[in-house]
């Protein structure tokens, strides 16, 4: 069996712990007979919460992890507590030491990112890793980075978005030569923060192998005009529950407007396959996981609040990526960009 | 009759100049039988536009300007050509001169902003000028700003976007003690950025008269849950932008997966008041007319791309300010807030 299809996963995280990771687990299982899971937490909880599905005592490798890390800690107390003896902690360890290829978790994102940085180290060149999300379009799904890791960001590291977003998209999306796009205000070549436009000139002038197609605005990202979104952390973060909100705000307010009058109520009934479908490509829970990029490993980070469905996708995203060597890619791009970069330097 | 009514108009800004914008005032002209409207513009063009529009003739009166300018203008070049000869720089200085109570124009944003900021000047204190948006939610509508003029901000700009926010939710929106939230990434107080943090904390500690609820995420905005969202303007551009484009993309897979079944195509038929009521509320030109507030007078940008019905909702924009006296209220609340800042130093 390939190390490809080894994950690990940390059963305590996330508003509803192994109740939710635990037939999280036994559904990805169930899809993939070839896979094997790590299961880190309180080998008393996840066996209780495992007696209803037999597949997950059968097919997991339950680890006992003493602690586990609270939502509401800060990244510094979670450290300092779980540094060693928590399930977060220790299944991100199983990356490291080569045993899984990818690591989930649905805990508290900040420990999450302090801990992987912590065990995992960033890649050569990366200051501060980035999240990247899945983003549903009319075309399919775009990548968006960074949705919330970094806070303020400068040109190079916009540039390392790029190239991380761009491998990601190759490899999970199957996409052979992925547009990318950075976030601005306007898509003149004069406008937005220095910072923004440094990194378009550097993405046009650097000669990276990328399909770097210029600025776009918030409302490419809906229509998916490129494959890969690039912006810092503090805007992306906004605009993804910006989206998320906008997306469940619509929701609502159509199902009172329904509920408003029964010959609606009759019609909506009968378009209800349009709704259903609507709803399965909005489904948050479809498109749950949050990859961390720079890391010498890969972590992905489900919504704390997701059901066991949307648990499921998260680590659904892991199996495609444990498949991908997107690691590797992602250094080998990197050390290109480098290359690349230093030339100008050493002409002058 | 006040001045109170007296809107001046940029008839020829716009992706349709006079063909959109004479509609669009004869629409507000025919709903408020007591307003005026200086109309700006080359004077052949909009007698021949208006020609269908006997109340236009009648009502507005038409001042001649040499140069319209364009919509793909840099702002600089619209200055050294618009200065004092475009339908633009006229239909400010009639809000400068007292002539009319507010400005409104759909053309080139960056040559809107630069003019205002000749003609009108900022107020004292004020950096730059914000622009304000309406943003619909279930709940009613909400404020948001900076949605584009300032990239980057201070922590004392955003204090002041939250007061100029506050008023004009207080006088367009008719709420009594409006509830303010700063935009960051998450609601704990050790988040964000440093400058986001120490503007919460003025808020929070100077004892401005607002009801200040801390920190909303992107979420929040469609859901409501204050009645004025402050953040920066290359975060609140994009934010805006991304909530439009969902909005957009929802209603588009909707019509799609509706088209695919002959019985959907039914109950949507019979949903039709529940489609109509949505559309309704999600009506970019129900909610058009950015707000530039921070200006010693009232400008309203309507988007380039309106129709005559959206042009007409930024003017009865400019109505609603017309009649509220905002200027004032924002120039006493600034007074305030620097007299409560300056406190602290003083007793130090």
């Amino acid at each position: 069996m390939g190390r490809g299809y080894v994950i690990s996963v940390d059963a305590m995280g996330g508003d509803f712990g192994p109740s939710v990771t635990i037939p999280g687990v036994d559904l990805v299982l169930s899809r993939h007979p070839n896979m094997r899971v790590l299961l880190y937490g309180d080998e008393a909880t996840i066996r209780q919460e495992a007696a209803d599905y037999p597949r997950v005592l059968q097919r997991a490798e339950i680890r006992h992890a003493e602690v586990a890390v609270s939502m509401d800690e800060k990244p510094s107390q979670a450290l300092r507590k779980g540094r060693r003896v928590s399930s977060m902690w220790l299944a991100l360890e199983a990356v490291r030491d080569g045993e899984a290829a990818v690591m989930v978790s649905a805990g508290n994102t900040g420990a999450l990112m302090a801990m992987s940085i912590f065990v995992l180290k960033t890649m050569p060149g990366i200051k501060r890793p980035a999240i990247a999300a899945l983003w549903p379009n009319l075309r399919g799904r775009s990548v968006v980075l960074d949705v919330g890791a970094t806070i303020g960001a400068d040109a190079e590291q916009l540039v390392d978005f790029a190239i991380m977003g761009e491998a990601m998209a190759r490899t999970l999306l199957g996409m052979e030569r992925p547009s990318v796009g950075l976030l601005n205000v306007g898509v003149e070549e004069v406008k937005g923060v220095e910072y923004v436009r440094e990194a378009g000139r550097m993405l046009r002038e650097a000669d990276l192998p990328i399909r770097y197609e210029g600025f776009v605005e918030g409302n490419d990202i809906a229509a998916g005009t490129v494959d890969v979104f690039v912006t810092e952390g503090f805007t992306g973060n906004i605009a993804l529950k910006t989206a998320e909100g906008t997306a469940r705000q619509v929701g609502q307010a159509l199902r009172q407007y329904i509920g408003e009058s029964l010959i609606a109520r009759i019609g909506a009934f009968l378009a209800r396959s349009a709704f259903r479908k609507l709803k399965a490509r909005l489904d948050p829970s479809a498109n749950n996981g949050g990859v961390f990029l720079g890391l010498n490993g890969l972590v992905v980070k489900s919504h704390g609040g997701a059901t066991a469905e949307g648990f499921a996708s998260a680590i659904e995203i892991a199996v495609d990526m444990a498949k991908s060597n997107l690691v590797e890619k992602i250094a080998a791009d990197l050390a290109v960009k480098q290359a690349l970069l230093d030339l100008p330097a050493e002409k002058a």
